[in-house]
């Protein structure tokens, strides 16, 4: 809301709720008292079809039971949830632990992370929005890979998170006394964002890849850390590295990276960007990826936003940058 | 002060304190008011000379120039820095950027890991403390090197570490705006520690070893959570891992590992603990250690304690539990 | 369990829990691991008899339909809740938003603020353990108003809380992302403990009071800060109010106030103190009291072992300071 | 820097700084990439003169010594600081601790609070912007004041203030470690900004007033939060409160106010409102009026802007809303 709110082409025609249904925005979310005046709805596909497009965020199970019928009433959509972004339906059956309802649709989505999917996304009628700690990894991986400068496995994928990644929610377990001063690891290995991690570095990458993924929970509100331990080839450099971030980030409106600076959440806190550094550790034959994400716009709304810009033709950066 | 003001057989003779000598611990530390009421004094090798052990809390460089006299005066010594760890002069003159002063006396310092060095320990002058990175990353290293069932190299260990790592300081860099709610990385792969790690990796698992150690600095006060991504060998198991634990850890009374529980940070708050866990990740052949501890116990005062209870044949854990 | 476990007269024979019955304590809260070995038990006064006193903290509501029975069984109870604490049941009824179910019981109840209450504690069989923010307001209250240097009306308790004074719950107030980098006021003016503050100040100090009392919560996990604005009397001083400190706290053992040092939480974490400073601000006549207690230990379980002491004539500080 | 680059008819001409001088702005905040390109120069009042406004963001202390100069320059100054918010020369010398070196501008400055002062801001020179917690303290007291709704003495305000407040400095006191996970009351009584609140409110509500106001230091980055305890008039209504908000502050683009929300740090965060809340006690006769503001945008950048727009004539709300 806050992002489209300053769009300058989009407007916001109906919100939907659920438990919400029938309060003001802004009774809920104080914070845009005076900035959005519109009551919540309860949702239904007709309504719903007043906008030209729909921005679908709910939690993993539910997606498939609405985006079908959206995409059969002519709907652009833009998903920001699980349901839709695994090809292998088997794997999102694995990782989801529930049937999938629309497996028909799979092979339409467009997976949307812009920087190496752009074309595609610009005549998609329904875009997966990638997730948070996905679009934290893929993006230092894929130029690395593609350029054959690291090895193919033995990848390690390390995550830190804040607390707004797991949505809002009522669980003991994200509660302030729970989560404050402390870290921990969790779905060490199961999370469900490993198959989306593989599945997108094979795909923009054109390789097989082995990944291990794991996450972990922070008490801050906002922002991905992701720091990635990947086999260095033997005659790579670091100017090597330099130069496959050249090569496919320099025009790229969102990708900050850097040869010398160290990313650090603060500084991509409510932006669209990524900030991407790298170290090379000769004496162990390590390359060390780092980047940094505001989960919520990058990882999350601001991306979704980057993609409905594609899809309509918008300048890109619409309503993404100051 | 906290550990000792409880510890049976200890009693705090002298404080020493630099710019804060002539006050009371209780003016800078109003935490300590009634509980300790000793005033801090400057430095003195001969007033220092009434304790039967030192302990010597110091920034990098300055323990060197104390430390020899104390020993020549047949004091025991608790090194809390990191000017008596590293064996090798060269390592220390590369990482800590000075010249080392009190080379000879490298010989005859043991490194204080109860763990790993108990009978060393008992019988020595000097104990150099281990670094609260190194014990958080050597403790569960160790049993899986020495049993073979990782590589020997490759080996990433992601490490977090709350604000209270860096000491009392008035650095901007430190301040509450810059750190709250933010995460970086630093001293990606030149971090001192790196070399103190591999040192005691090497001696306690008798192989070489290569290692990538990146610290990060987290917005908590208190902890460290260390990540270790290392290669399996191929016929290693969950349970040849469970094993190693046992055999290794089976009695120790500051190892708390399980085959199950993941760590967390707030599980070791305020105790002499480390808390290990692991996970296998079969499809890349990775195993994933994952320790925490208290910084400032585990890693710093608390193993201080332990090892001066090893060098006066006191109970071990006298001091350290409830 | 923290307290008791170093306790040198007691011994914890049951611990009762409701959805955690039947499993380890150190599964609820792993940081007890190696320290506490039981299993929570379904509750049951017969169970509950072996033992010599009874510690209750449960929600409001709850305490009232399981102490009568135990008293009438012949135990000693100290309790947490609200139940208890209001001698007017009429008042109880209005905060509490409940009939009171154990309304006969009230009038053999003792407060159990040791400072004002000790020699009634000593002799009690079911003592109310205050509330936290009482606690915090009561102590810096009574001096000044028994020795009459603040008026009675007028007074104003403006009192901050951690996280941790609302207990363990899955509420989405009490999320991480709800609380982090906020600060609200909550039930202004109508918090069950007002009338608690009236009562105890009004039977300690024994003059009528008007009081208004705001709590706020804020992102830290323990510590209650309260600031208390009173309308001073004429003629009161500096050395005035620092006098009638002196008298009635001058051998208080967990109570610390000072006329220079201004409170800060983080003195009194951990511990079962409260810190009191003070300022006139002799342009508006008004007496500034600041205090700073550990909800957890001063506020609640600290104190409740302060009062077992007294009622069981071991040393009041037993198992409180190191 | 944030404002100004989102705001239609302003355009970033230099950027002063001292010990950065000479650096890019993003390599002092990273955050800036891609947004500001500037570098920070070395100030000269002949360098600041292609510009029509400066705005002045230094230490107490320093803005009067180039603030005449550029005024006789003829430009537009709003100086963030506190150098000419006090009328009363002596009380700036009693609170800041200095001689005033520029006192005969002091006549011509404008206090620029739009909701009181708008006119004579419009056709300001100088414009001193208020403090944050005088912003957040001067707008809920007015109107009840002014309406004679609460006695003019025995004003209690209880403000607590993110760290952010302190500005960027390299302080022990402000360090991580320090302020997290603590609460305190710091300058009781005697804070700089106690005689400007006590100032503002006798020129906007054309009566003589006694305040006393305390300020807290709470471990998050930005906001303030502010708690007043007014003895209310015997006649005062909650209507009549209600009433003298709706009359003065209907209309204003940056005032909130309600009679029922308790306002919340996290609904102003990165906003330019203030948000305002009420109760009455009426056993104690008290009025609470509770504040919220984000210390850097209504409480300093975004007020800075909002007079700028004034001094100009543009649209007051332009760059200070999505």
């Amino acid at each position: 809301m806050k992002i489209l709110t300053r769009h300058k082409h989009a407007r916001i025609d109906k919100l939907f709720a659920n438990t919400s249904a029938g309060k003001r925005v802004a009774e809920i979310y104080p914070w845009f008292e005076r900035c959005v005046d519109s009551v919540y709805e309860q949702y239904s596909a007709e309504a719903a079809c007043g906008s030209e497009v729909v921005f679908v965020a709910l939690p993993s199970g539910e997606a498939m039971n609405i985006v079908p019928d959206l995409l059969d009433r002519g709907k652009k959509v833009v998903d920001l949830g699980g349901d839709f972004r695994l090809k292998d339906v088997s794997l999102y059956e694995k990782f989801y632990k529930r049937d999938h309802t629309a497996k028909e649709r799979l092979a339409d989505v467009v997976f949307g992370l812009p920087e190496w999917n752009r074309s595609q996304i610009r005549s998609a009628t329904l875009v997966a929005n990638p997730g948070c700690y996905p679009t934290s990894a893929i993006l230092p991986l894929v130029p690395v890979l593609k350029e054959g400068l690291i090895e193919r496995k033995g990848i390690a994928i390390s995550s830190l998170s804040g607390i707004s990644g797991a949505g809002r929610s009522s669980s003991v377990d994200l509660s302030f006394t729970e989560v404050n001063e402390s870290v921990k690891a969790y779905k060490v290995g199961v999370h469900q964002h490993t198959p989306e991690i593989k599945m997108a570095l094979e795909a923009f990458a054109g390789t097989p890849v082995s990944i291990t993924f794991v996450p972990h929970l922070l008490p801050i509100t906002r922002g991905i850390y992701t720091s990635i331990y990947a086999p260095l080839q033997a005659s790579a450099t670091h100017g090597d590295i330099a130069a496959a971030f050249r090569t496919y980030y320099e025009s790229e409106p969102f990708v900050r990276w850097s040869e010398t600076v160290i990313p650090e959440i603060k500084n991509v806190n409510h932006t669209n960007y990524i900030d991407i550094g790298f170290r090379i550790d000769a004496d162990n034959n390590q390359l060390i990826l780092l980047s940094a994400i505001d989960n919520l716009v990058k990882g999350a709304a601001g991306q979704a936003v980057q993609n409905m810009n594609l899809m309509f033709d918008f300048d890109e950066t619409e309503g993404l940058v100051a």
